[in-house]
């Protein structure tokens, strides 16, 4: 086991003017109790959850906040009732850090929908009101329960940005049953999207990608994707009506939600679904309820993924090699990159490097 | 078998004014054709959707017409092609009387939902332009694919109500599995929310009433609800927080919709859905995204039922001796009772009777 001299240091953030503005610093982490684990960061994802945290996006953030949640590190050291972990072990951590682990959706493994309520990874409270702080930085203390062994095949750099986008898409595809001989439409080829067509395809789906432009079709071939559809093309719902199981939409806009969704309701078979995992920033206004009536199709959503399905897609992921579509980025180049990301350059998910920390670009 | 000399005539709306002011008179039906049959008509339900077509609330009506599409009547003329029914025989028809009968929806018996369309019994066009024509009337004439043999033990007035109403309700029941251990919220208790808790306790679940205030707390009792929730007590969202596996809202008012939702979201157990089965007049504005993903429910819709689920509805009705809560109305007076339901006093459900065709008050 390592030592404990180590000290918490991290991209801090100290107001909404946060993305490309962070600055390098120390923190308090949490209380530390013997659940818990601390991880030695060597990988953290960039996720869009991080950029509307910076900016006060979904509210105002407790600032200083750290954000980042998906770590990748190495345990470095174990609290006393941990049995699940060990130092040494390579562990990733999600969205989630804290629930109450004792009602019905925590004992199913769905933490995500905890009757207490979640502990997000960063700008959460824990009980005693210390505060948590996510992944751009060196280290990171959680619960042992939140933090997920990585099998021995999966690179940290893939395993990195599957702990939140990855999971995220992973379960509204298990919701679908999305298998064989079901046609499953992902909206939004960015990030979240592109996990969403890999993921269809390893589980043996047709995907089919869903974008505004034809911009990204050819890469969403190269993911797995059997056809593209372009919503800038005039007609496109008419023309594939009736053609998909099921929908995943990862877009958060607003303006492009409300202009979509009866056209994607028109997309579904009867008895469908369409499945947010996004989360725009303000109500829809125009929502039209008859579209659904009248093609019997459900709108919803679905938040990250619980102690059931992460490991059962760290499984697959390991089975079919998937291979994730990332852009490493050095630590140090954090604020660069969350403005690259909030310009719309990742192809398709960055992934902050710590290389003090042993990780490799 | 009887002659077909009779002639056809029913309640004509002639204008968006037409609630309360319908004439009598005489129309022509649909051009006959041996996939027919023609009704005479001794009961038929009055139903929301008469109100909206009557004042062209779900826009432009095709006037002159003649509403009810919960009609229950004999048959009295049998088209050469027509093998399930015969003349004499007790049917029932619903709101829809056409669709293509050839697509993968029409094969499974979701006629609702076929890929062409569908007919309504009123305010439709056949393929040569005839009109279709409902049942405020003396005699109708429909597909025989649409008229639906009425079992020996169901009496007519019970039976009208169900081929619309009742049916609206069922199947969204069937699409929650609605059964012993699920608990399933009907929203507004009306004519179609108490065919919802009968529906629902026939099938075995535990049916809660979901009301705006305590007036038909007790009435929905009697019917099976287990709970009563009125939305006007504040809080009630909190209180009743995931007691619910599904819910079935029949409510049409919009600003109710967009007050209701989200606290109806919060109602859900994860993973539940609301199937709204009434059709706003215009699209919800300030539509929360928010509570759906984190809650992870859905908000969809169903539209009536087809030729698998209505006889499997009417043998329930029959095995059960389910009783609808209706009030009989003459013929003659249709005027004074689409003006009464729209004043909201059906308790639950009126039932027109032509007491000339041997309907008994």
């Amino acid at each position: 086991m390592s030592g404990t001299d180590y000290k918490f240091f991290g991209w801090i953030a100290k107001d909404k003017n946060a993305i490309g503005n962070m600055t390098w610093g120390e923190y308090q982490p949490k209380t530390w109790t013997e659940d818990d684990v601390d991880i030695k960061i060597t990988h953290c994802g960039i996720c869009a959850s991080d950029l509307h945290t910076l900016r006060s996006g979904w509210g105002a953030t407790d600032y200083p906040a750290v954000v980042g949640h998906e770590i990748v590190g190495t345990v470095v050291r174990v609290g006393k009732n941990v049995k699940s972990l060990k130092a040494g072990d390579r562990v990733g951590v999600g969205a989630q850090s804290g629930s109450c682990l004792n009602c019905e959706y925590c004992h199913q493994g769905k933490e995500p929908y905890c009757n207490g309520g979640q502990i997000g990874t960063y700008n959460g409270r824990w009980k005693d009101n210390s505060k948590s702080y996510g992944g751009y930085a060196d280290y990171a203390r959680v619960p042992a329960h939140f933090a997920f062994a990585i099998p021995e095949g999966v690179p940290s750099e893939v395993a990195a940005p599957l702990m939140c986008g990855g999971a995220t898409l992973y379960s509204p595809l298990k919701q679908l049953e999305a298998g064989p001989g079901k046609r499953i439409g992902i909206v939004g080829i960015g990030g979240l999207g592109h996990f969403g067509l890999l993921f269809a395809k390893a589980l043996g789906a047709d995907p089919v990608a869903i974008s505004h432009s034809h911009g990204k079709e050819e890469d969403a071939k190269k993911m797995g994707a059997v056809q593209f559809i372009a919503t800038a093309d005039e007609g496109y719902e008419k023309k594939s009506r009736r053609t998909l199981d099921g929908i995943v939409c990862t877009i958060n806009d607003e303006k492009a939600l409300e202009e979509s969704l009866p056209k994607f309701a028109t997309l579904l078979k009867p008895g469908g679904k369409i499945i947010l995992v996004g989360l725009p920033e303000r109500p829809l206004e125009g929502f039209k309820i008859t579209p659904l009536v009248m093609n019997n199709v459900f709108i919803g959503g679905s938040a990250i993924a619980g102690s059931k399905e992460i490991p059962e897609m760290l499984k697959l992921v390991d089975k079919v090699a998937l291979k994730a579509w990332v852009v490493l980025r050095p630590m140090e180049d954090a604020n660069k990159a969350v403005v690259d990301m909030e310009d719309g350059k990742a192809r398709y998910r960055y992934v902050l490097v710590n290389q003090k920390n042993g990780g490799k670009l």
